[in-house]
Protein backbone atom coordinates (compact mmCIF):
# COMPACT_ATOMS: atom_id res chain seq x y z
CA UNK A 1 0.00 0.00 0.00
CA UNK A 2 1.53 3.59 -0.90
CA UNK A 3 1.89 5.56 2.19
CA UNK A 4 0.85 9.47 1.33
CA UNK A 5 4.53 10.88 1.03
CA UNK A 6 6.00 12.68 3.16
CA UNK A 7 7.32 15.93 1.65
CA UNK A 8 10.81 16.45 1.03
CA UNK A 9 11.38 20.31 1.35
CA UNK A 10 10.73 22.48 4.61
CA UNK A 11 8.22 25.14 2.74
CA UNK A 12 6.30 21.61 1.34
CA UNK A 13 6.38 20.20 5.23
CA UNK A 14 4.76 23.65 6.56
CA UNK A 15 2.08 24.11 4.12
CA UNK A 16 1.18 20.19 4.92
CA UNK A 17 1.38 21.11 8.57
CA UNK A 18 -1.03 24.18 7.85
CA UNK A 19 -3.78 21.66 6.91
CA UNK A 20 -4.45 20.84 10.22
CA UNK A 21 -6.36 23.69 11.21
CA UNK A 22 -9.87 24.10 10.89
CA UNK A 23 -11.22 25.37 7.42
CA UNK A 24 -7.33 25.15 5.82
CA UNK A 25 -7.73 23.63 2.84
CA UNK A 26 -4.81 23.10 0.34
CA UNK A 27 -4.58 26.50 -1.19
CA UNK A 28 -5.10 28.41 2.29
CA UNK A 29 -2.43 26.52 3.32
CA UNK A 30 0.26 27.96 0.95
CA UNK A 31 -1.24 30.99 0.67
CA UNK A 32 -0.64 31.10 4.28
CA UNK A 33 3.34 29.55 4.21
CA UNK A 34 3.83 31.97 1.11
CA UNK A 35 2.44 34.98 2.69
CA UNK A 36 4.51 34.45 6.46
CA UNK A 37 7.45 33.42 4.78
CA UNK A 38 7.23 37.03 2.38
CA UNK A 39 5.78 39.16 5.10
CA UNK A 40 6.20 38.25 9.01
CA UNK A 41 8.69 35.31 9.41
CA UNK A 42 9.23 36.98 12.93
CA UNK A 43 5.22 36.56 12.99
CA UNK A 44 5.68 33.01 12.55
CA UNK A 45 8.31 32.39 14.71
CA UNK A 46 6.18 33.51 17.25
CA UNK A 47 3.53 31.65 16.46
CA UNK A 48 5.32 28.20 16.32
CA UNK A 49 6.31 29.43 19.86
CA UNK A 50 3.29 29.88 20.94
CA UNK A 51 1.69 26.60 19.27
CA UNK A 52 4.84 24.54 21.81
CA UNK A 53 3.78 26.40 24.72
CA UNK A 54 0.49 25.89 24.53
CA UNK A 55 0.51 22.27 23.49
CA UNK A 56 2.71 21.86 26.57
CA UNK A 57 0.80 23.82 29.28
CA UNK A 58 -2.52 24.25 28.27
CA UNK A 59 -4.64 21.28 30.51
CA UNK A 60 -8.59 21.33 31.73
CA UNK A 61 -9.94 23.12 34.15
CA UNK A 62 -10.65 20.37 37.20
CA UNK A 63 -13.83 22.38 38.56
CA UNK A 64 -15.57 23.56 34.88
CA UNK A 65 -13.39 21.34 32.59
CA UNK A 66 -12.84 24.83 29.99
CA UNK A 67 -8.92 24.76 29.05
CA UNK A 68 -6.71 25.81 31.82
CA UNK A 69 -2.81 26.22 32.48
CA UNK A 70 -4.17 25.63 36.32
CA UNK A 71 -5.99 23.46 38.23
CA UNK A 72 -8.70 25.41 38.61
CA UNK A 73 -9.22 28.05 35.81
CA UNK A 74 -9.68 32.13 36.83
CA UNK A 75 -13.21 31.72 36.13
CA UNK A 76 -14.04 29.18 38.65
CA UNK A 77 -11.50 30.83 41.25
CA UNK A 78 -13.01 34.17 41.14
CA UNK A 79 -14.71 34.54 44.32
CA UNK A 80 -16.96 37.70 43.17
CA UNK A 81 -18.85 34.38 41.71
CA UNK A 82 -21.63 32.48 42.82
CA UNK A 83 -20.97 29.21 42.68
CA UNK A 84 -24.35 28.12 43.35
CA UNK A 85 -25.51 29.15 39.94
CA UNK A 86 -24.11 26.87 37.29
CA UNK A 87 -24.16 27.28 33.48
CA UNK A 88 -24.07 24.24 31.16
CA UNK A 89 -22.03 25.06 27.86
CA UNK A 90 -21.18 22.81 24.53
CA UNK A 91 -17.48 24.66 24.52
CA UNK A 92 -15.21 27.32 25.62
CA UNK A 93 -16.03 29.55 22.94
CA UNK A 94 -19.86 29.58 23.86
CA UNK A 95 -18.89 30.16 27.64
CA UNK A 96 -16.80 33.41 26.76
CA UNK A 97 -20.38 34.18 24.08
CA UNK A 98 -22.07 34.16 27.55
CA UNK A 99 -19.27 35.99 29.09
CA UNK A 100 -19.52 38.92 26.91
CA UNK A 101 -23.59 38.92 27.67
CA UNK A 102 -22.15 40.13 31.18
CA UNK A 103 -25.75 38.86 32.18
CA UNK A 104 -24.33 35.55 34.63
CA UNK A 105 -22.35 35.70 37.46
CA UNK A 106 -22.68 32.26 38.28
CA UNK A 107 -20.20 29.65 37.45
CA UNK A 108 -19.85 27.03 34.57
CA UNK A 109 -19.30 23.44 33.56
CA UNK A 110 -17.58 22.89 29.83
CA UNK A 111 -18.79 19.94 28.02
CA UNK A 112 -16.22 19.80 25.18
CA UNK A 113 -18.99 18.49 23.52
CA UNK A 114 -22.28 17.79 23.08
CA UNK A 115 -23.86 14.24 22.81
CA UNK A 116 -23.96 12.89 19.24
CA UNK A 117 -24.64 8.99 18.93
CA UNK A 118 -23.41 9.17 15.23
CA UNK A 119 -20.00 10.53 15.89
CA UNK A 120 -19.51 8.66 18.75
CA UNK A 121 -20.23 11.37 21.47
CA UNK A 122 -21.83 10.07 24.28
CA UNK A 123 -21.93 10.53 28.28
CA UNK A 124 -18.41 9.91 28.50
CA UNK A 125 -17.19 12.08 26.12
CA UNK A 126 -19.37 15.18 27.37
CA UNK A 127 -17.75 14.29 30.76
CA UNK A 128 -20.95 13.92 32.32
CA UNK A 129 -19.70 11.85 35.31
CA UNK A 130 -17.87 15.18 36.53
CA UNK A 131 -20.50 17.15 36.02
CA UNK A 132 -22.97 15.08 38.36
CA UNK A 133 -19.70 14.92 40.75
CA UNK A 134 -19.27 18.83 39.79
CA UNK A 135 -23.50 19.09 40.84
CA UNK A 136 -24.03 17.05 43.64
CA UNK A 137 -20.28 16.82 45.57
CA UNK A 138 -18.95 20.38 44.79
CA UNK A 139 -15.48 21.12 45.83
CA UNK A 140 -16.63 24.80 46.32
CA UNK A 141 -18.68 23.67 49.30
CA UNK A 142 -21.91 25.64 48.27
CA UNK A 143 -24.61 23.13 46.76
CA UNK A 144 -25.75 24.25 43.09
CA UNK A 145 -29.33 25.43 43.54
CA UNK A 146 -29.91 26.05 39.72
CA UNK A 147 -28.31 24.25 36.56
CA UNK A 148 -28.66 27.21 33.58
CA UNK A 149 -28.64 24.40 30.34
CA UNK A 150 -26.75 26.78 27.37
CA UNK A 151 -26.28 24.48 25.36
CA UNK A 152 -27.07 25.07 21.20
CA UNK A 153 -30.54 24.81 19.47
CA UNK A 154 -29.25 22.27 16.95
CA UNK A 155 -30.88 18.89 17.26
CA UNK A 156 -27.44 18.03 19.43
CA UNK A 157 -27.45 20.73 21.68
CA UNK A 158 -31.19 20.13 22.27
CA UNK A 159 -30.39 16.43 22.50
CA UNK A 160 -28.28 17.38 25.29
CA UNK A 161 -29.99 19.70 26.91
CA UNK A 162 -33.07 17.02 27.52
CA UNK A 163 -30.22 14.26 28.37
CA UNK A 164 -28.87 16.04 31.23
CA UNK A 165 -32.24 18.19 32.17
CA UNK A 166 -34.19 14.58 32.49
CA UNK A 167 -31.20 13.44 34.79
CA UNK A 168 -30.95 16.25 36.71
CA UNK A 169 -34.82 16.85 37.34
CA UNK A 170 -34.83 13.05 38.63
CA UNK A 171 -32.70 14.29 40.98
CA UNK A 172 -34.51 16.83 42.31
CA UNK A 173 -32.44 19.86 41.18
CA UNK A 174 -33.56 23.20 39.38
CA UNK A 175 -32.50 22.99 35.70
CA UNK A 176 -33.64 25.90 33.49
CA UNK A 177 -32.98 26.30 29.93
CA UNK A 178 -32.03 29.97 27.86
CA UNK A 179 -35.03 31.06 25.94
CA UNK A 180 -35.64 30.60 22.56
CA UNK A 181 -37.12 33.72 20.57
CA UNK A 182 -36.61 35.90 18.43
CA UNK A 183 -33.35 37.41 17.87
CA UNK A 184 -32.90 41.33 19.37
CA UNK A 185 -33.23 43.12 16.28
CA UNK A 186 -35.09 40.24 14.39
CA UNK A 187 -37.96 40.65 12.18
CA UNK A 188 -41.05 38.59 12.29
CA UNK A 189 -40.95 38.37 8.21
CA UNK A 190 -37.79 37.27 7.95
CA UNK A 191 -37.77 34.88 10.88
CA UNK A 192 -38.41 30.83 10.10
CA UNK A 193 -41.77 29.63 11.75
CA UNK A 194 -40.09 27.45 14.02
CA UNK A 195 -38.64 30.17 15.94
CA UNK A 196 -41.94 32.25 15.46
CA UNK A 197 -43.79 29.42 16.94
CA UNK A 198 -41.64 28.90 19.95
CA UNK A 199 -41.83 32.86 20.65
CA UNK A 200 -45.56 32.33 20.61
CA UNK A 201 -45.80 29.82 22.99
CA UNK A 202 -42.99 31.09 25.24
CA UNK A 203 -44.39 34.18 25.29
CA UNK A 204 -44.37 36.46 28.47
CA UNK A 205 -46.69 38.69 30.14
CA UNK A 206 -45.96 41.83 29.94
CA UNK A 207 -44.47 43.33 33.53
CA UNK B 1 0.34 55.87 25.71
CA UNK B 2 -1.33 52.47 26.58
CA UNK B 3 0.48 49.64 24.41
CA UNK B 4 -1.76 46.53 23.29
CA UNK B 5 -2.01 43.95 26.02
CA UNK B 6 0.23 40.90 26.71
CA UNK B 7 -1.73 38.23 27.18
CA UNK B 8 -0.98 36.68 30.31
CA UNK B 9 -1.50 32.61 29.43
CA UNK B 10 -0.65 30.37 26.85
CA UNK B 11 -4.14 30.19 25.37
CA UNK B 12 -4.33 33.56 24.79
CA UNK B 13 -0.75 33.71 23.08
CA UNK B 14 -1.99 31.57 21.17
CA UNK B 15 -4.70 33.02 20.13
CA UNK B 16 -3.24 36.17 19.28
CA UNK B 17 -0.37 34.60 17.44
CA UNK B 18 -2.74 32.83 14.95
CA UNK B 19 -3.75 35.89 13.75
CA UNK B 20 -0.91 36.52 11.83
CA UNK B 21 -2.38 34.12 9.24
CA UNK B 22 -3.37 36.05 6.40
CA UNK B 23 -7.66 35.82 6.31
CA UNK B 24 -7.31 35.07 10.43
CA UNK B 25 -9.25 37.38 12.50
CA UNK B 26 -10.39 37.20 15.96
CA UNK B 27 -13.01 34.79 15.84
CA UNK B 28 -11.26 32.25 12.99
CA UNK B 29 -7.99 32.39 15.66
CA UNK B 30 -10.38 31.34 19.15
CA UNK B 31 -12.05 28.76 16.70
CA UNK B 32 -8.58 27.25 15.38
CA UNK B 33 -6.97 27.73 19.07
CA UNK B 34 -9.81 25.11 20.67
CA UNK B 35 -9.92 23.01 17.89
CA UNK B 36 -5.60 22.06 18.05
CA UNK B 37 -6.08 21.62 21.69
CA UNK B 38 -9.08 19.71 21.86
CA UNK B 39 -8.89 17.82 18.83
CA UNK B 40 -5.18 17.94 17.38
CA UNK B 41 -2.11 18.70 19.72
CA UNK B 42 -0.35 16.35 17.75
CA UNK B 43 -1.26 18.29 14.39
CA UNK B 44 -0.22 21.50 16.60
CA UNK B 45 3.18 20.52 17.61
CA UNK B 46 4.36 19.19 13.92
CA UNK B 47 2.99 22.81 12.95
CA UNK B 48 5.05 24.55 15.37
CA UNK B 49 7.97 22.22 14.32
CA UNK B 50 7.46 23.00 10.57
CA UNK B 51 6.73 27.35 11.00
CA UNK B 52 10.18 26.86 13.17
CA UNK B 53 11.87 25.28 10.19
CA UNK B 54 10.66 26.65 7.63
CA UNK B 55 11.44 29.95 9.28
CA UNK B 56 14.96 29.27 9.68
CA UNK B 57 16.31 27.38 6.42
CA UNK B 58 13.87 28.90 3.40
CA UNK B 59 15.48 31.72 1.43
CA UNK B 60 15.45 32.31 -1.84
CA UNK B 61 16.35 30.45 -4.89
CA UNK B 62 19.20 32.66 -6.09
CA UNK B 63 18.96 31.97 -10.42
CA UNK B 64 14.69 32.31 -9.96
CA UNK B 65 13.84 33.99 -6.66
CA UNK B 66 11.38 31.59 -5.82
CA UNK B 67 11.42 30.32 -2.27
CA UNK B 68 14.08 27.78 -1.64
CA UNK B 69 16.32 25.99 0.66
CA UNK B 70 18.89 25.01 -1.66
CA UNK B 71 21.04 27.90 -2.98
CA UNK B 72 19.66 26.70 -6.34
CA UNK B 73 15.71 25.54 -6.58
CA UNK B 74 15.33 22.30 -7.54
CA UNK B 75 13.03 23.63 -10.84
CA UNK B 76 16.03 25.64 -11.67
CA UNK B 77 18.57 22.76 -11.44
CA UNK B 78 16.29 20.68 -13.23
CA UNK B 79 18.65 19.86 -16.59
CA UNK B 80 15.43 18.73 -18.40
CA UNK B 81 13.87 22.46 -18.52
CA UNK B 82 14.90 24.69 -21.12
CA UNK B 83 16.86 27.65 -19.72
CA UNK B 84 16.51 29.96 -22.92
CA UNK B 85 13.35 30.34 -21.95
CA UNK B 86 11.66 32.46 -19.07
CA UNK B 87 8.80 32.69 -17.70
CA UNK B 88 7.92 35.55 -15.18
CA UNK B 89 5.39 35.27 -13.20
CA UNK B 90 4.28 37.67 -9.60
CA UNK B 91 4.72 34.88 -7.00
CA UNK B 92 5.25 31.27 -6.54
CA UNK B 93 1.61 30.23 -6.85
CA UNK B 94 1.40 31.65 -9.46
CA UNK B 95 4.46 29.74 -10.51
CA UNK B 96 2.86 26.01 -9.01
CA UNK B 97 -0.48 27.32 -11.21
CA UNK B 98 2.06 27.53 -14.32
CA UNK B 99 3.64 24.25 -13.45
CA UNK B 100 0.05 22.46 -12.97
CA UNK B 101 -0.94 23.23 -16.90
CA UNK B 102 2.45 21.00 -18.04
CA UNK B 103 2.34 23.53 -20.60
CA UNK B 104 5.93 25.27 -19.95
CA UNK B 105 8.98 23.77 -19.60
CA UNK B 106 11.36 26.19 -19.12
CA UNK B 107 12.87 28.14 -16.78
CA UNK B 108 11.02 30.65 -14.18
CA UNK B 109 11.24 34.41 -12.63
CA UNK B 110 9.36 35.29 -9.57
CA UNK B 111 9.08 39.15 -8.84
CA UNK B 112 7.62 37.77 -5.25
CA UNK B 113 5.11 40.83 -5.88
CA UNK B 114 4.08 43.10 -8.86
CA UNK B 115 4.61 47.10 -9.38
CA UNK B 116 2.68 49.22 -7.32
CA UNK B 117 4.08 52.26 -6.15
CA UNK B 118 1.28 53.58 -4.01
CA UNK B 119 1.93 50.45 -1.83
CA UNK B 120 5.71 51.33 -1.99
CA UNK B 121 6.81 48.15 -4.77
CA UNK B 122 8.81 49.73 -7.56
CA UNK B 123 11.60 48.08 -9.45
CA UNK B 124 13.61 46.99 -6.49
CA UNK B 125 10.68 45.33 -5.01
CA UNK B 126 10.27 43.61 -7.84
CA UNK B 127 13.88 42.75 -7.90
CA UNK B 128 14.25 44.06 -11.41
CA UNK B 129 18.39 44.28 -11.64
CA UNK B 130 18.02 40.42 -10.53
CA UNK B 131 15.81 39.70 -13.56
CA UNK B 132 17.81 42.16 -15.54
CA UNK B 133 21.29 39.97 -14.57
CA UNK B 134 19.31 36.49 -15.31
CA UNK B 135 18.61 37.74 -19.04
CA UNK B 136 21.49 39.49 -19.54
CA UNK B 137 24.45 37.20 -17.72
CA UNK B 138 22.71 34.18 -17.24
CA UNK B 139 24.81 31.60 -14.90
CA UNK B 140 22.92 29.16 -16.61
CA UNK B 141 25.66 29.87 -19.45
CA UNK B 142 22.60 29.89 -22.23
CA UNK B 143 20.98 32.95 -23.21
CA UNK B 144 18.01 33.30 -23.26
CA UNK B 145 15.80 33.58 -25.95
CA UNK B 146 12.48 34.77 -24.93
CA UNK B 147 10.33 36.07 -21.80
CA UNK B 148 7.00 34.95 -21.26
CA UNK B 149 4.98 37.49 -19.05
CA UNK B 150 2.94 36.05 -16.61
CA UNK B 151 1.84 38.65 -14.62
CA UNK B 152 -1.69 39.02 -13.01
CA UNK B 153 -4.75 40.69 -15.77
CA UNK B 154 -4.97 42.99 -12.82
CA UNK B 155 -4.13 46.40 -13.24
CA UNK B 156 -0.53 46.25 -11.40
CA UNK B 157 0.28 43.12 -13.13
CA UNK B 158 -0.14 44.43 -16.40
CA UNK B 159 1.72 47.59 -15.41
CA UNK B 160 4.20 45.21 -14.46
CA UNK B 161 3.82 43.47 -17.87
CA UNK B 162 3.92 46.80 -19.35
CA UNK B 163 7.10 47.96 -17.45
CA UNK B 164 9.66 44.73 -18.22
CA UNK B 165 8.51 44.11 -21.80
CA UNK B 166 9.22 47.48 -22.72
CA UNK B 167 12.78 47.58 -20.85
CA UNK B 168 13.47 43.90 -22.81
CA UNK B 169 12.37 44.93 -26.12
CA UNK B 170 14.48 48.12 -25.67
CA UNK B 171 17.59 45.66 -25.05
CA UNK B 172 16.10 43.41 -27.86
CA UNK B 173 15.26 40.50 -26.18
CA UNK B 174 12.07 38.86 -27.83
CA UNK B 175 8.90 39.27 -25.24
CA UNK B 176 5.68 37.79 -25.64
CA UNK B 177 2.56 37.71 -22.78
CA UNK B 178 0.12 35.28 -22.43
CA UNK B 179 -3.13 35.13 -23.85
CA UNK B 180 -6.52 36.82 -22.36
CA UNK B 181 -9.41 35.99 -24.06
CA UNK B 182 -12.43 33.88 -22.69
CA UNK B 183 -11.82 30.73 -20.03
CA UNK B 184 -12.40 27.07 -21.62
CA UNK B 185 -15.84 26.20 -20.70
CA UNK B 186 -16.78 29.73 -20.42
CA UNK B 187 -19.87 31.40 -21.85
CA UNK B 188 -20.35 34.58 -23.77
CA UNK B 189 -23.24 35.28 -22.01
CA UNK B 190 -21.81 35.84 -18.89
CA UNK B 191 -18.28 37.30 -19.71
CA UNK B 192 -17.35 40.70 -19.41
CA UNK B 193 -16.86 43.14 -22.13
CA UNK B 194 -13.63 44.09 -21.84
CA UNK B 195 -12.66 40.25 -22.08
CA UNK B 196 -14.79 39.64 -25.10
CA UNK B 197 -13.69 43.03 -26.76
CA UNK B 198 -10.02 41.06 -25.85
CA UNK B 199 -10.58 38.23 -27.07
CA UNK B 200 -12.26 39.47 -30.58
CA UNK B 201 -8.87 41.20 -31.11
CA UNK B 202 -6.99 38.39 -30.68
CA UNK B 203 -8.97 35.81 -32.48
CA UNK B 204 -6.73 33.18 -34.16
CA UNK B 205 -6.96 31.90 -37.82
CA UNK B 206 -8.47 28.52 -37.55
CA UNK B 207 -5.81 25.83 -38.97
Amino acid sequence: MARPEVPQDALHRLIEALRVLPGVGPKSAQRMAFYLLQHDRNGAAVLAQSLGEAVETVGHCARCNTFSEDQICSTCSDGRRDPSLLCIVETPADQIMVEQTLSFKGNYFVLMGRLSPLDGMGPNEIHFDRLIVRIENPDTGVPVREVVLATNFTSEGEATAHYIGEVLKAKGIKVTRIARGIPVGGELEYVDAGTLARAMMDRRTLG
